[in-house]
């Protein structure tokens, strides 16, 4: 038997799968089939294609009738994008410390964008009316960075989801200060998932703003989108995306990834599953004394707290991460393709180590 | 029989093609087939992956023992990313003023990259060490943002190719001023092909410092790559690329497309292709009376002048851009997906709309 | 005789003086006297002071009821918070090519404003609506940065003058296009002793939004202002000049001067003044056989080509730049201390030194 | 009676001083003075002046034959420029959550520095080792900016002072991680004169790389300089100095004001005074009743909890600030200019209103 062509050759098993982010998983059949739906002829570049077109109707299927949608290439570029469009050069962001743009952007939005930060330390990723007036004052003082949005992320960086009660007090609250509401969605399914409900219902339905609207971490192979709700913030979308060096020449392959997703349920069949595993080894892991869950599971994360080397030994069979090292606290990420074998031979292993 | 079900829909006639862009092209099949291979199982984020590491073998098999890729996700973040690598705060870009980081990235290079682009005029977007010369001066002068990088394209805007001696004639003028040289290669194959020589030939053999290696033209859904072939002259690429805004999470799925472009010889199939098919349209075109041809003919690209009457007449059954609509002049390209009957059809209509 | 004290040592000789720069002139002493004034005593920073409140009311008087002034630092300081205050973070200025934004200002405006420059080569120094129309177009395409200034200055780089009507057709022609227009007026005094009119002639009654008002190059020791004339196309300009790091903290310095030149005549004294040497200068020299003199002399400098070693010699007894080093060509320029002495007795020196 | 001529009234009273900052105070007759010797003649503009190079020859004298200095205009700009000097463009700074340069910059080191500040909470303003190690990890990590400098305010923003071990320590500690150490010496006089110590004590005696030099609250009209120590620590500081828009054309003006300062003991008379008189202060202050001092009186600050309707009547007699509104926290400050009879007045109104 002749060995594989290079090109053809796969570089990797592909039953291995670990806890160490949703981002680890490739990509749901579904959405691949699609990008071959969409290849072949040609399509006018830079999203005047068939397919964004179409995503314009889906989208505003999920966050009504004035919203719009901007495909763009990753998380980063989504809230950076969306940043830049509701502040002046004058603005500042009011987000949680452990926001995932201030903590794991590499400063791009500071770089890029020309944003100040003002972070507010949280219990648990989640901002609230109060925490927020930590930082929203001094409008009027040009020697502070001006407040012009709020950013919370649904779900938080520590797996915890906003109720849409919580988000609308934090967009009441906002906008009676003058401020705009932005939402990292990066794991935005995950939330609808563990709220069940539509997304709609803590977005466009209680005030926010303007969106990231996470495609990678729910199954697609790249892309997300600045999802526009309130017109009225924004101007130039488009100019601001090319600039952020987000536009996508051959558009239609993002946006039939999202369309493959968000048409019909795959966006929420993916983020029940990724969620459902969450918990299952949320219960797996309660049940072996001396490991501590950290944060309330509520979407497909889990935070715990172990013995260091029991981590050590265990990241030689499953890749996952340290959250704080020093104090022992790591991060298991469910994915949707995440199966029950996984977490169950995973927390077999974790009893395992921490009888050792 | 049942209508096709929602995410199922193709949106498009997968047999029309036009001439306005090798972006309006969809992915080559080999490419599509590509993604699927590496789909499946856990892959490390971020560029630690099976595909990505096997993208460097492939890289060094083009561009020397000593380069390194750096998968981005399109053209504009790659000349970012690349021209960053090579400047300080204070450094600015020699580049034709007909350059697309000049005329085309929507101010990309100023805005996130805080550069100074310092254009000359070409008769042919081609740069020569005179041209250089008429910005590369003032390096002690504070006053001036400081010359430290040429930047060429290969081939240009204008579908001129440089003989691999040109560019290292610029090469050789602008390292002995102490300046990096960088190439953007978003239609490289398509010159290596015209010139019908590696790649090689004309950028690491000849000393280009950086370059920025096209996918999406060449026949990929999207994805290029930052080449360093000059590691004394950059540093941290990877926080570079990461605040840029250009760093794929799931980065096999970029890496592999590259992998199936330039394994073997997709990439030089692709590009020869579309180079013939300019070849056959500059042929076709040169025997319909009152249309002129602009520059050479080297690439893919063909640019005409023609009367403006005629050219919107053509733009109701082919789609293709004004150049300089003032002038009458127009820019037809050839993809790698162009037919000879495509080409043919469009010269018949031509010749006929030319007569009407 | 005791030696002088460290502290009270005068550096330099006071009787010498050169025609390199309206910059190496010292302050007027009655703008020396008004720091005196308005020292003793504390005033609120950061320009809640009376001497910027008292330089609002003689802005005012120059440039309309409607005008406002933000005293800055320095030129590049003014002009790059002046485009900034009148473009979006995707905005453009289209400038002559031998702009002083564009060739003096060491990339701050591309650096630290993000503002790409779009330029044009002019004969003399001046746009007219012909010229900027090369620059003028693209509003809706996001590929290009948006043409959302013309930014002209009076008097040029090239010491020419605007007239009235000029830029009237300048402002009409930018407005119509929906472009602002931004005049930096570094010479500004220069420029109206040269047309003997108001300043107001040449700005706000023909259509200026915002100007760079100049004040170290008229015989301040340092201090500029960026006056607003058309509010509606500006919004927190204090905001705009504290994250510019051109707020002054003990303002009152800045105002005051500005007050000194601005509130009776000595704004136009001094800037008559160096006119009119450079008028003495421009007629000596075109006395000289072999001397080519550039351009009109309509401010304060005067452009010559002549022998190369010429000017090497006169370089050892008179300070002057080199502007095109390869063509032979200088600047000379007058400041409002250069005596009728100064220029007889270069215009001496350039004759016997042509005549060697 | 004659009325006052324009220019030459005084707007303000010099007899009438408060504590609100020391930003308020005018300029030192000895400064005014060194201004006057300055003047006449030309002199090279843009630092190459005689009273530039006399500058270095002084601050060789106070921070060793290494130093460098680079006047500039003001406190931001000397931070914004320095802390660009010593950082990549994916660098960070380590600093106080309090520091100026977080809170009260505009987000200046952000939007033109592109900076991302990594701040910690203080009990009083000062980093130590341990607080530098909650910012100090993840150097390879590219989705975190990275930390290249630790810059600290001697003395802070809370009127304490770092004693020089203190400094050495968090050197030594910063070099230990390769990063750099950055002093925003806004009020470095006061810190000299508080340990009664010279400058190089604690800055290059103990391994500070860079710092900024305060003029303007040490009694100048405005100007500070960044004073560079490990020349290898930094590069082409001219350049960053120009685009960062602090390059002043009449340096001269600039350079003797600092000459005048630091050539004999004025800086350290004046930073005595001020500190003196904060003493003076914060002694009457604690014979009152019901008024708490926050931090250590170390310098000329003084910061104070008393009941909000008592700072508000007092604020219609003395200007001075809410530092924490809601807390009823103050802050009072002596300036160069500061009498005894300020103070005693001042004591005795806190007294009487205290009492009612």
């Amino acid at each position: 038997m002749n060995p594989p062509k290079t090109d053809a050759r796969r570089h990797h098993d592909p039953e291995v799968r670990g806890f160490a982010s949703d981002n680890y998983a490739g990509a749901h059949p579904e959405v691949l089939a699609a990008l071959a739906l969409a290849n072949g002829g040609h399509q006018i570049a830079y999203g005047e294609d068939e397919y964004t077109d179409n995503l314009q109707r889906i989208v505003r299927s999920h966050f009504g009738a004035g919203a719009e949608a901007f495909p763009v290439f990753n998380g980063t570029g989504a809230n950076v994008v969306a940043l830049q469009a509701v502040t002046d050069r004058w603005g500042a962001v009011i987000c949680a410390e452990s926001a995932h743009i201030n903590v794991d952007e590499g400063g791009a939005p500071e770089r890029m964008g020309g944003l100040k930060l003002l972070t507010v330390p949280t219990p648990d990723g989640k901002l609230t009316p109060e925490l927020i007036d930590r930082q929203a004052y001094g409008w009027d003082d040009e020697h502070r960075a001006m407040p012009q949005v709020v950013s919370i992320a649904q779900n938080t960086e520590l797996g915890t989801v906003y109720t849409p009660d919580e988000i609308r007090a934090i967009c009441d609250h906002a906008h009676g200060h003058g401020m705009k509401v932005h939402l990292d969605g990066a794991r935005i399914a995950n939330a609808a998932a563990s709220l069940n409900v539509p997304m709609r219902t803590f977005t466009n339905a209680v005030g926010v703003d303007i969106l990231s609207l996470g495609g990678t971490k729910n199954g697609a192979l790249f892309g997300e989108a600045v999802v526009v709700i309130n017109q009225d913030a924004v101007s130039h979308m488009k100019h601001l995306r090319k600039l952020s060096m987000q536009l996508a020449s051959k558009m239609r392959f993002v946006s039939v990834q999202l369309e493959a997703l968000l048409a019909k349920d795959l966006w929420l069949r993916n983020a029940r599953h990724a969620n459902e595993m969450a918990q299952r080894l949320a219960e797996g892991v309660r049940a072996v004394h001396g490991v501590e869950i950290l944060y309330p599971v509520q979407a497909n994360a889990v935070f715990a707290r172990l013995p260091h080397d029991v981590s050590e030994r265990l990241q030689k069979h499953y890749r996952f991460y340290f959250w704080n090292e020093a104090a022992g606290d790591v991060r298991w990420m469910c994915a949707f393709d995440t199966t029950e074998d996984d977490v169950d031979g995973f927390v077999a292993a974790l009893k395992e180590e921490m009888a050792r």
